[in-house]
């Protein structure tokens, strides 16, 4: 049949062809829609640490995570349509080309090479946007946390799929791929703690040298300036920490709001030099 | 007889079509079904841990212990069960566009490339979720145990498949990826142990020295405060450890409950240092 | 003729597919016994450590590893009876279906991505089980030993082909994957060997030092309370282990039974302390 | 029909051949239009640090910038059109010799062969390659900039897409591989910090120590050979640091424009000296 | 033909797979017989070891080495024998699968998946079995010798293909696996050197010095306890170590039989202590 | 119509294979007049390196770097020649293979398991030829440079594309291979630094300090000894560079001819110490 | 034509083996002249080092390197010998059975699936032959040299395709993998460097000091017993080396012949010692 109607072959490919760029079009269209709304009620609700934080929340800080979801829905969402619009349109366009009877396979193979090669070396390009893109939607840290990313200590200016971008103390910018990161220590959620140690002498008076680093506590806590605006609970002192000929050492810790704890222990060693020298405690070498 | 009877293959195909449909959806019910009783069984009754902290459950950790149980099975079966219907869909899929008499090496080949091109990429992945899927299987740990990942050290806060997220002692939150983590101790099951080494002076009378510290042990197994609710049994006092021209240093050790060893040889360093300057024994630097 | 007769092929299709079962029932069964023997006579003699630990068995030991050697032969056969099992019934799966002419490459074809994908993350995996089949099979560590892991080092709690449960002397449990230990040592196989290194001053009377201490080390082995139960040798007193200008440091060495020399060595200490005091001998910073 | 007319398979060919170059041609010059495009956008407005630095630009800086930028599309350009020619030209020769009815298998396979030979070996360079181009994309430095690249530390010389050129402060020239930088440093961007640790005797009056530095980081900023041109805000005395027997340490902090901070600092401990000496407090060991 | 004479295909099919077999169980004994020589030859004279240690053999270590070597030629063999037979008859099975027109294609998928699955994992594995037969096939060690194999230091126990046993000094037993030893230092081939270094005063005579030495050398030699058996020349006095304000450092070396280096050092330490004390020089910190 | 001239396909043949031949010889030539051409291109003008030393070549430099160039051109031109070879006259040598209907899968299938054997422990081999022709196309070093290869540091006595030959001071000769050097820093370009630190007492006169370090300095720069032939600008003296309770540090820095700095800082410590001891300030530990 | 003539394709295909053993037969062996002569060539007069030795070779030194040439050549040679011929034999034997109409298939599967499985194992073994291969080629090093294998360092006892043997000071013989060196340090080449530092107090008269080392390192120079036999050129005196409030450092350095480094250092320090004695100049701690 096919013989003898030579226009028969061009038209059946003419009208598949045509129902092959539909169909892909279509595929595309439904893809985008699924990624859109899968990626929007992961970045709303699913994540842990978004619901950790409500805890302390207040309006600002709601506004900012609300923010941050947006972004966070956006970066990913514009990959992943990327990956789906080349699938869907190149496997159209190979389709087309072998109804066409255009011999594919030396593409194939040109492709395939430079696939293989390069395929190698972007090993660790997967793994960055892999690891961004979890590290996204888990909500591990945002812009203006302060995070150990193994590699380098700061506050993060920016998050893409690829890089972090970090800023640290000494205004060092650090890009650290988000591959390389293995595991990420985040300062700014929910709390920190400040700890100093103090080594009183063999022969200080346990109990006073304890009811003076408890008062202190206690007035700390009672001071407007840190309560609430950097403190969230009454300091504690913990028992002997270390034991030897030379000094005994008590410790002091405090639960800061995150991020503050570098600023509480500065003013802490303050206080309990001079709380210990009004009681004529010394310290001594720890 | 397929020349002469054109609709034949259609109606063939339809016939087959529906078929396979009727048995992907079938094997697809099957399939999660056998997910559900597996992943039941393997967390309920098989795993080595459950079966040993029983040993020293109470009702309420065994509530805790059933709840963890039903998320851990919840958690893995959720998994398997879109892997199962990803490969059975695929199949049908992939089979009904063959029987179509579509060609699906264009689409196969596009596919291929990406996956070959994630695949390197993802392993990681993947083996973050194989590790995250055997420590769920086995109740390495679970929310609220204190562990040692390697990593990073601290009270786990949240377990997925595919992240650990620990709080550390200073209040910084860690995401740990299961797979990085190669070991994990954990310090929440059965019990911990507390050691505080006494160095004593060169000329010490070994024989008060030792009763002075057994004495004090007895004390604390007596102290109802401590008894069972921070330690399991009497401290024991070991003999001497380290020898030298300056010191002799014993050793005393304490079984607590699970985490308590910090608070408990704090509370043991007082109270020895309050003892041995009663006996007028002084200590040395260790 | 198959066109002749059209029942031809589907009785031959059933012949075959009926004779394809029952060859693979046959297989199957045969190589589940085949395993059980093998493993069964891995377990029982062939193991070097069994043998080497039959030179101090008595017989609560021979019963203990007879269990043992029960347990590992369990162990290793039940995962290799699942492996024969999948690899007989999925190949005759296969023949079925090609016999009915089902198309099976888009069934290879989503197998083998997820394979691929799978496969790389799950390398860990295959090298825990191999790693954890050739421990058992070589009966390197069983319960009850203590074991240097690498990563921990501890009493091993369970042993299973993926990890290795060990509790170090902190009281934390340590999981350890089976394919992350490079090399294992054991400190329960025969005996252990305590050390204890004895500082005297520079000009003090060697003949007389080494007098003192030959004269505890049989001491020692005269006493009932160690000989055999803890320790299998009379102690020796290795020669000048270190010479400067304060001390000259003596070695007392001596082969205890598995696991006791922290105990021995914190005795011998306790003992040579007194004795040299009793010889007028001070002992120096070593 | 085709076995009838011989002339007709050549005519075909050559028309398919024509057909295929003018092709292979149209799609080279549409492919190397569309780079040029994508490269310009994604160098000129699209990347994080270029909008950051705008914030402290001046002219200088803008023009410095802009040629920069022109620099990184010409490089990215420049490798991006020769793949793009090689996989154009490569599939256009491979089906122009199919056509022509040549066996291209020979061909495929000693190219396959050397392509798997060299690609094991290549990945680094691949890798190098894909790190240079996101390096660029993402401007995360440029010439003249001081960076911790890891392996070496200082001034970037040249950018290329496989290396960076540093030299170092000793005049050392490093040559860098692109891949080998898993994070970056730059110290070139915003501001940089210096800080001076000021350790006072545990007895000085911390009122008139604090006194004097915070007189001083006035001063410092009211230099009008500081403000603005080294340093970009008044210093700051931070508390109490460390706490010990015998010192007192204080901090003093400031922002200098980037990679100003060696210099500053050193101006500011001659300062600091100098002021301390004149008001009495002697320094002591940190 | 093949048509007219249905039993014709049959009768051909049971001639070569009769043939086959044939084939195979002759392929197999030559592959043996030629695996057993050329082991054999391997083992007995061609390892450069066992010629190297004949300069210094008596007849009971000749009489030791023979039979190592005979358990190196059968551990070898074993697993080439193993392998060679698995090979073949694989090969001869599948051939006659194929020559019964039983496909064998769906047996190949499911083994090749679990190949590729477990050749991953099984890498370790290989590696290990390679590394321990050019260790036996070198004579790197045998059972008796003390080795360093970077994970553990001790005397050999056992070698197979797979691991290396070994016992340390403190008793334990180590098991490395051959393939992570990247380098062995065997102690006990030919001879061993034992290093004495004697601080004496920065204002000793250094010519009596080197005299006092020098004689207790020769004393060392002439002691028949010594020469031979335990030392296998006349120690040497080097020259000026090390050279500072308080003290110069002689050294005095000797070469020992294998392994009884600490033995003779230890000696060596106790009469150069003995001898500088009654030529009246003092020993200084070193 | 080939069927009935028997001939005809042999003197196709015959022909093609001439083709073939002519085709390969043709295409081999233009390929290495191509490779010629490249390099020599790379190697004379492109390179960063030389464009850079330029600035302070005399003319023996610029003969060295010529000379050194048309080396670099030789060693990378041979190796691309091989290759280019290779991959020609393979391709040309199947192609008749092929055309002369000789079964070219047993030779594939053979030079393929070899190959894939090879190919993966050849990894390491192609990885250095890569690094190598880029280290020559980038003209990081040559031949007497002195360079830090991370494994060895010394003078460069011979670069191939496998390996760099190095002498270090102590006149060890060193083979680095090329893949292994992840970064290089070569000492040799343009200029070196010279740093010496000044430890001045705390109470020392900063100023007069100052005043004979900067005397001493345009001293040096005075000397014609030193002056062009070893340093290339005046002495600076940085400020405070340390600040204790002992001591100040003052820095000289001095920017000298590529790899004087030993020789120059020597003499400026000398320096140094003559004109503070006339000057009559001491030194402290720094 | 074939059909007709039953006995034609026998004939043909007897024809055919024939001629494939012939053709194999003399492929062997123009493969392995050409081998001989390749390796030859390389060994003889390619290698850079022999060139490097020739300045300082005496006729025992040319016979010796002679010797070493010749091995060289016949171990590389007998390797690549063993690979051309199974290339070439496995080919012709492959090709045999694929005439004679033998499948293959199923040969090729088990001993493809065989060599994948060993593939990924036996890496390290190709890395270290590969290595091993290169080593010799350029001559790194060869018996009797003294090296520093990152692994080990000492003296060279037998080197392999696959292992290199050393004996290190201590009489410890080792067995190094040539894969795992990444680089050697040869110090038998050309010549070695003795360093010796020589602290003087603070206020050492400079000009006597260096006058004293000068005249000692003429002396050296003059002893015959060093001159030539050990030592290569007048010792010389480097300035100041190091700064401190109590020291100053000298440095005296002399090239040796290879390896005689710690000799003349000893020897150095002897003479130094005794003629700052004789000049009533005292040496300090460094």
């Amino acid at each position: 049949m096919l013989d003898n109607a030579p226009w028969a072959p061009l038209a059946a490919s003419a009208l598949t062809i045509v129902l092959i760029l539909i169909i892909a079009w279509v595929l595309r269209r439904v893809a985008h829609r699924v990624i859109t709304k899968v990626v929007n009620r992961a970045a709303t609700g699913g994540s842990l640490t978004s619901r950790f934080r409500k805890g302390i929340a207040v309006d600002s800080i709601d506004a900012l995570l609300n923010e941050r979801r947006r972004q966070r829905a956006e970066t990913m969402g514009s990959v992943l349509k990327s990956v789906a619009s080349v699938v869907i349109l190149g496997t159209a366009a190979l389709t087309v080309l072998d109804r066409l009877t255009i011999p594919i396979a030396p593409l194939l193979t040109s492709v395939g090479i430079l696939g293989v090669a390069v395929g190698f070396g972007a090993q660790e390009l997967v793994k960055d946007f892999i690891a961004g893109m979890f590290m996204l939607l888990e909500d591990q840290y945002g812009v203006g946390d302060v995070i150990d990313a193994g590699a380098a200590v700061g506050t993060v200016e920016a998050v893409t799929l690829r890089i972090t971008r970090l800023r640290d103390a000494d205004g060092r910018v650090w890009y650290v791929r988000n591959g390389t990161i293995s595991r990420v220590g985040n300062e700014s959620q929910g709390w920190s703690r400040a700890y100093v140690d103090v080594p009183v002498p063999y022969d200080a008076d346990l109990v006073s040298v304890r009811a003076v680093l408890e008062h202190l506590g206690e007035e700390l806590w009672a001071d407007t300036e840190f309560r609430e605006a950097k403190i969230v609970e009454t300091p504690q002192v913990f028992g002997v920490e270390q034991l030897s000929d030379s000094s005994l050492v008590f410790r002091v810790s405090v639960k800061t709001v995150p991020a503050a704890q570098a600023e509480v222990s500065r003013e802490l060693r303050l206080r309990i030099k001079t709380a210990l020298d009004e009681a004529g405690i010394p310290l001594v070498a720890g």
